[in-house]
C-alpha cells in the first residue's frame, strides 16, 4: 500500500489532533503504520507534545483475563476524570476483534467515546516492526492528550518484551494453577515486572500461586548482584529497590481493583520520588532508537540493492554456487558503505 | 552464551560431518545458532557441499496433522533408500518436544538413526533471526548428505513465510471444516503453495473443503496479471504455469500418502523440466542475502553505539525532550556511515 501524504496534510492532522479530533488520531496512526518514512514525519511533528502520559503495560497468557482487567482499569481512570488510550497488541484480545465482537461493543458502550480511544495492533506489523509501530501509537495518543495509556500484550517474543519496556509500570497477570507459566514468564518478563496480579481470585489455589510467585521473586532478586547502572549503560534499567507487590483480583466482579490501581499509583510515586523516571525514559528511548536505526538502515540498504544492477550481479553470483550468501552479504555491505549512498537519501 | 570456537575446530567438525558423524552435525548446528559471526564461519566452510538436497516445506495450523504427515513422508523416503533431515519450527510439534514425548520416541524408533536427523527450532531464534537460523540448519543437513529435508512450520508470521520460501516444494495442509482458515492462509502463503493436502479425509466435509480450496485457487490465479518476472526482480517467484494439486490424505492410516508424494515428485519434475530450479534458487537466495545483511548491519551499528561515548551523548539528548527518536537515529546513522566503522570490522 503506497500513499502520498504531504507535509501540510500531516501538519493539519496534528493540528486537529491537538484540538481533540478523534478522526485525526486514527488518520495519523494509519500514516505511521504505512511506512517508516511517514512514521518519522508524523512523530517528528508531534513529539514536542508527548511526555505527559503515564503508560501501563499489561501482559499475560491468553485466558488470564487481561482484557477484563484493562476494561476495569479504563473504567476506573475515566471515573477519576482521566482520558484513557488502549492499545491491544494481543491478537486474541476482544479489543483486537479476536474474540466475540459483542464483548467489544459492550465495552465501548460503557464509556463516553471522547474519553477512550482503542487501537488494535492485531495483524499489524507482520512485516516487522511491531514494537516500533506500537511505540508510535503510544506517542500519538500521548500527544492527543490521553493521560493514561494501557498497552495489552501476550508477552511472547522479543517484540512484546520491547513493548513492555516502553511502559512506566509493567503489570503481569497470572491465574491460579499456572505453575509452569510462572516458570515461563521468568525469562525476560519477570525481571521487569513492577506489579503482579493473580486474577480469578475465586479459583482454588490462589494462595499457592501467590507463594510460588513470591519464591520466584526472591530468587530473581537475590541471584543478581546489585551493580550500579549508568543511564547510558543498559538497554533497560531494573530499579532494584522496588519490591513488586502481588495483588489478587477478580476482573469480572471488580473485587480488589481499587487496591490494584492503588499499587500502580504507589509505583508511580516511587519512580517520581526517587527521580527514576528520566532513567527509565532513557533506557526505553535507547531501546527505541536502536530499533528505529535497524529499520532505517535496512530500508536504505534495500533501496540501494533495488537501484543498483551491479549489486544484483553480485547476488546472481549465488547461482554459480561458488560463493555463499554470508560472503555476498559482506561484499554488498562493504560496497554500500564505500559508496556512502546512505547519505544521499 | 559466549563461546570461543576456533577456525580449525570448525574445519574438523566439517570434516567429520562429511564423514557421516551425526555429532558433528549437532555441533555445527549449535555453533551456527550461537551468533551471526559463528554462523557465517560455519556456512562459509560447508557451502561448497550444499545444493544437493531437495527441500520440502510443510505448513498448517496446529492440529491439522503436520507431524503425522512428516512422519509418513520420512518413512516413505527412507524406505526408498534416501536419508531424511527434519527441521521442526513449529513449537507445538512432537518433533519439537511440544507434545507428548512418547510420540517423539516412538517416531524415532521407526527409523534407523543414521537415516534420519531431527532438529527442533522451538524456543530458538527468540532474539530474531528464526528464518536465518533455519536456512543455516538446512544447509548443514544438505552438506551432511541428507537428500530430502522436511521443514515443518505453523506458517504464521513473516519469519515462517520466509522459511517457506526456502523450500523447493511448498505443501500446505488443511482439514475439513476450516473455512475460515482457508481465508487465513490466503495472505502470503496461498500464493506460494505448490501442493495442497486435505488431511483427515475420513472426516465429513472433505469434498466441501476441496471445493473451497479450488475456488480460492482460481481467484488467486485469475486475479493477477501474469507479468514476466526477471530473475533479479522479485524476492520470490511464483511459477505461474503450475496448478497446485489438492490431495486428500489420512496421515494416521497412511491412506493416499504415496499419491501425495507422487504429486511432490511431479512438481519437482516440472521445476526441472522447465529449468525453473535456478530461478527459484535465485529468488530464495536474494531473500536470504537481504535477511543476512539486515543482521550483519545491525550488529555493526550496535557495536558502534556501544563503543562510542559521543553516540551515547546523542542518545541522552532525548532526555531533554527537544529531539525525537527518529531524528536522533538519523543523526547517528549519518555519523556511523561517515566514520565508516563498518569497514573496520
Amino acid at each position: 500500500m503506497q500513499i502520498n501524504v504531504t507535509d501540510s496534510e500531516i501538519d493539519e492532522q496534528v493540528h486537529k489532533l491537538r484540538a481533540g479530533d478523534q478522526r485525526a488520531i486514527a488518520k495519523l496512526m494509519t500514516y505511521a503504520e504505512m511506512n517508516l518514512f511517514l512514521a518519522s514525519q508524523v512523530i517528528k511533528k508531534l513529539y514536542k507534545y508527548t511526555g505527559n502520559a503515564y503508560i501501563i503495560g499489561i501482559t499475560g497468557a491468553p485466558g488470564v483475563g487481561k482484557s477484563s482487567l484493562v476494561n476495569q482499569m479504563a473504567a476506573f481512570y475515566i471515573s477519576e476524570g482521566h482520558r484513557v488510550g488502549i492499545i491491544a497488541v494481543d491478537p486474541t484480545s476482544p479489543f483486537s476483534g479476536g474474540a466475540i465482537l459483542g464483548d467489544r461493543i459492550r465495552m465501548k458502550k460503557s464509556f463516553s467515546l471522547k474519553d477512550v480511544f482503542i487501537r488494535s495492533m492485531a495483524n499489524r506489523g507482520q512485516m516487522g516492526g511491531l514494537a516500533r509501530a506500537t511505540r508510535d501509537m503510544i506517542k500519538i495518543l500521548d500527544a492527543a492528550g490521553y493521560e493514561i495509556i494501557l498497552v495489552e500484550t501476550v508477552g511472547v517474543g522479543q517484540d512484546e518484551i520491547d513493548i513492555f519496556k516502553a511502559a512506566h509500570t509493567c503489570v503481569v497477570i497470572v491465574v491460579p494453577g499456572m505453575g509452569d507459566e510462572i516458570q515461563a514468564i521468568k525469562a525476560g518478563i519477570m525481571e521487569i515486572t513492577d506489579v503482579f496480579v493473580v486474577n480469578k481470585m475465586d479459583l482454588s489455589g490462589v494462595d499457592r500461586t501467590i507463594m510460588d510467585l513470591e519464591t520466584t521473586l526472591q530468587l530473581t532478586h537475590n541471584s543478581k548482584p546489585k551493580k550500579p547502572i549508568t543511564p547510558a549503560q543498559g538497554l533497560f534499567v531494573k530499579v532494584n529497590n522496588w519490591k513488586p507487590p502481588i495483588i489478587k483480583t477478580n476482573a469480572i466482579t471488580g473485587e480488589n481493583i481499587p487496591k490494584f490501581i492503588q499499587n500502580i499509583q504507589t509505583h508511580q510515586d516511587f519512580l517520581k520520588k526517587n527521580d527514576l523516571l528520566p532513567i527509565k525514559k532513557l533506557a526505553a528511548c535507547k531501546n527505541e532508537i536502536m530499533d528505529i536505526m535497524k529499520f532505517q538502515l535496512y530500508k536504505k540498504v534495500e533501496d540501494y540493492v533495488f537501484k543498483n544492477t551491479d549489486v544484483n550481479d553480485l547476488i546472481e553470483g549465488i547461482i554459480e554456487g561458488d560463493i555463499d550468501p554470508y560472503s555476498i552479504s559482506e561484499d554488498i555491505l562493504a560496497k554500500f558503505v564505500k559508496e556512502a549512498r546512505i547519505l544521499d537519501k
